[in-house]
């Protein structure tokens, strides 16, 4: 049967989620649990291939297997032999034609940006702590210049394998809680570092840098250099991914 | 002149606030931080003796200095030569007379349990994870018998040396935010592991093993068995101290 597990992870410590020559991801250490409980060679497929340090609270990875038990008790048995930082959150079982990154999908993800004086040690390891005010009301403005379809070439880590940097956002909401400003950005799918690069731009217009509207102009330059830096990966989260029309 | 620092930290790596024989404190790195920064031997007063793997957002450190650099600036040197999970958030003078641990203060804890399903990673350093089911509604009525001036006997570790065992604690509030449950409790000072004892109990409130109102009967006790058992120590951070009265 095909199985997909949906994953949390602290991205801390591990090298991504692909798996490296030299260094542990968390592929490496799922491929492992899996081996350890079913004593299958398995290597498992991710529906995004996270950078070194980003975390996950709904990753998805799929695999087949012929093990008898049920899908749905395989999270319980693989969360006893994965390392404290990966935790499954859900296994079942998938249509045997179902692959993670060839469907229709709504990915979501988010950055967290600690703007405080100081920061927060008990934070420090899932936000980006950024110290200079920012004018959130402009950080919304300069987003909704983002959303709909658009070539995101500028948005686009120039280290990028894309046939096309078209891609669609669905939604960015930008938000203050307290001392954290968090950007959640839903889209058909991302460019490498395009969150990154969105978060770094997005924290030019709220400290003054660039005016909201020019969000527009760095779209139709499609010239990396032109949009803000790449935000540091410990402040993005993969939220969850939404399958659409297969099951 | 005498400084007061306001201290953050995440406990999970230290053996607690205070000074051991072996093992690295939050007290040690202060200590060493500012022999760095002044050269001079310094021993800091915390207002808070916090257990291992108790966190902070609000401690105080207390000590006397003959440097000329001024007390608001003692942070940012400070926090170069400090590790990245202890991290001074203000400094400033203080009366020559103050101790932080002899003036009336209030002071606040915060208690955070994970109540899901499969545990967090992203969050797993910080909260207390629960899976089985609570009822918050069961765990705020029971939090109310707590308030006011009481013998808190039942709620105070049997390795104390505590003279009285009576203390106020001016609120509790038990809230729930997503899958987390914060148990927010005020006090004039607190007995050893009295609010992780209180969460402990809040729990079996919440889970139905006691009824809220069985609380009442708790502290007529005076007797430790009489309560739940001392939630772990990484649920808890000592959120901060107001003195009263004093400048």
């Amino acid at each position: 049967m095909r199985v997909q597990l949906t994953v949390a992870y602290d991205g801390t410590n591990y090298h991504g989620w692909q798996l490296q020559p030299n260094g542990i991801t968390i592929e490496s250490v799922l491929n492992q649990a899996l081996f350890d409980l079913l004593g299958e060679t398995i290597t498992v497929t991710g529906a995004s291939r996270t950078d070194a340090g980003v975390h996950s609270l709904g990753n998805l990875a799929v695999f087949d297997t012929n093990t008898r038990i049920p899908a749905e008790k395989l999270s319980y048995a693989l969360n006893q032999r994965l390392p404290e930082d990966v935790v499954v959150q859900e296994s079942k079982e998938v249509p045997q034609d179902f692959h993670p990154r060839r469907c229709a999908s709504r990915k979501t993800y988010e950055y967290r940006i600690l703007n405080r004086k100081f920061p927060d040690p008990t934070r420090r390891r899932n936000t980006y702590f950024y110290h200079y005010g920012l004018d959130v009301q402009k950080m919304k403005e300069a987003a909704q210049y983002l959303v709909g379809e658009h070539d995101f070439k500028s948005f686009c880590s120039i280290h990028t394998s894309a046939e096309t940097t078209v891609r669609t956002i669905y939604g960015i909401e930008v938000k203050q809680e307290g001392d954290l400003i968090l950007i959640r950005v839903t889209g058909s799918g991302f460019l490498y570092h395009m969150v990154r690069i969105i978060a770094g731009t997005l924290i030019l217009a709220g400290n003054g840098q660039i005016a909201p509207e020019h969000v527009q102009e760095i779209l139709k330059k499609k010239d990396r250099s032109a949009a803000g830096p790449t935000a540091p990966a410990l402040g993005l989260t993969m939220i969850g991914i939404e399958m659409e029309d297969v099951f």
